[in-house]
């Protein structure tokens, strides 16, 4: 299967979730900026600000080549090569608290040596956490996992936990979701399947984001609940900025900063040594930030 | 000189400068948490909410030794060895945008196998800089700094420019300030006069910055002006979560997370793509964010 097949693939997930997203919210438009990539390839930012959904969302695709750079071949572990990377990226951020923050993205990596290997997750990040939602979710990503290996959703969940993990907090980004990389096996002929996992992931995004939506966009809230939200959006820029592989990644090669910090909330807030009231649904949240929660038989 | 003699001095100037600071402001008083350190030492963390003048503000002292963590050793470069460091950090978040934010520093070292060192820096982030304003400070810092050698202002200047750097959007943090690290000299008599260095620094700050804050808070301001403040305290949050070699440390030894992120503004935003108009203050600020300015002699 050659790449390109696969990057157009990507774009246009980019655009049918774009498409998608812009019916979802019913007001705001996605604008797009083109960019090209100085060592070779580039991409389409879209973002879309103060809808009636959607208070800042990012979808990102980028196609882009050349020399391998040095901080990534030592990550890697890699030899001196040519690298091939694309993919799709999206955080949106939602203006009423009863929208989680949801996240996803999908990649492919070929080295000039013939390697090659799938990448992604999705995660969910409630402001405030509801078990029947954080079942749904897992559920529909155990149901796309199964479709290709039984054994995916297990480790891929486990894989998320301790990926979308703010160490510094000991507490999770939210209530997780999945996560893999280098997904690879021996021989050409191996890549199709594995894409077709990769797709399947991709197009499970809107169905579960709409679904969650739906059931949450006409929840009234209050100065509070904003104020919550800000709080919980300090903590997402705070994975972000410091642990995020793929921020990192491409703060160090030297990408475009505007399409990389997309990810970064429309508005945050930090309190010192700020703890919800025990009982509060803002506690209630906050106690499910944690590791290992087996949301769907729980 | 004894280590203790340097931390007295240290806890002394933070108390002295949160008076001094609680004056100033007229309205809010420092809150104050004493916290330890399993592996010894401890702190205490004092912070100001919501006063007349200070949206927020932070004032450090710690003073932590015993077994050198693991990560210290590697980025300086260190045998295996006991440590003692002690400190005072400051940053002040003005709710007025016309009042810049300060930061100030001053730390000693000391290893188990005798070598010892001062580091230390402030530095200015205004929202709205000012060429006369940059002036003051900086000829305030040079004049702290000739009292011990004629030769530490430019080159602890120029230090600041480089450390105060946000790499990835190619701009300074303020208008910088001073910056310097491993300051020593062979033989315990030379640790005195380093010493006295170091207080003049620390003893700088109150004057400086009370003088800023009368020239400045009593401008008027609105909306638009904490927008962009908002915007300015984003990039402020950028660099202390991804460069900041004190938050780095302090997160990557598993320190008080609460006392290592006070420095973060209370209230931040990102807004994508987002360029000032040509000829406001705001583009007039975002122009003078290079580094290698001579403020003294423009």
């Amino acid at each position: 299967m050659k790449k390109e097949l696969i990057s157009e693939w990507f774009r246009n997930l980019q655009l049918d979730i774009c498409n998608s997203l812009e019916i979802i919210d019913g007001e705001g438009n996605f604008r797009e900026d083109e960019w090209t990539r100085s060592g070779g390839g580039g991409g389409y930012s879209r973002v879309i600000n103060n809808g009636n959904l959607l208070e800042k969302g990012g979808v990102n695709y980028s196609q882009v080549h050349g020399a391998t750079p040095q901080k990534i071949l030592e990550a890697l572990q890699l030899k001196k090569s040519q690298f091939y990377a694309t993919g799709v990226s999206i955080v949106l951020h939602s203006k009423n608290p009863h929208v989680p923050i949801m996240h996803m993205n999908v990649r492919y990596f070929e080295m000039s040596d013939g390697t090659w290997w799938f990448g992604g997750g999705i995660d969910l990040t409630p402001i405030y956490a509801s078990e029947k939602q954080a079942f749904f979710f897992h559920n529909e990503l155990k149901k796309a996992c199964d479709k290709y290996d039984t054994s995916y959703y297990q480790k891929f969940k486990k894989w998320a936990d301790d990926y979308f993990f703010i160490k510094h907090r000991n507490e999770t980004r939210g209530i997780g979701g999945i996560f893999f990389d280098r997904l690879t096996e021996p021989g050409e002929d191996s890549k199709a399947p594995i894409f077709e996992f990769v797709k399947e992931i991709g197009n499970t995004f809107i169905p579960v984001y709409s679904t969650i939506v739906e059931e949450n966009r006409s929840i009234q809230f209050d100065e509070s609940q904003k104020e919550w939200q800000f709080l919980r959006r300090g903590r997402y820029a705070e994975f972000n900025l410091v642990y995020d592989q793929g921020t990192k990644f491409g703060l160090d090669t030297n990408g475009r900063t505007e399409s990389i910090l997309m990810s970064l909330p429309p508005q945050a807030k930090w309190k010192y040594d700020f703890h919800p009231e025990e009982g509060t649904p803002e506690w209630q949240t906050q106690s499910l930030l944690i590791k290992g929660i087996d949301w769907i038989n729980r």
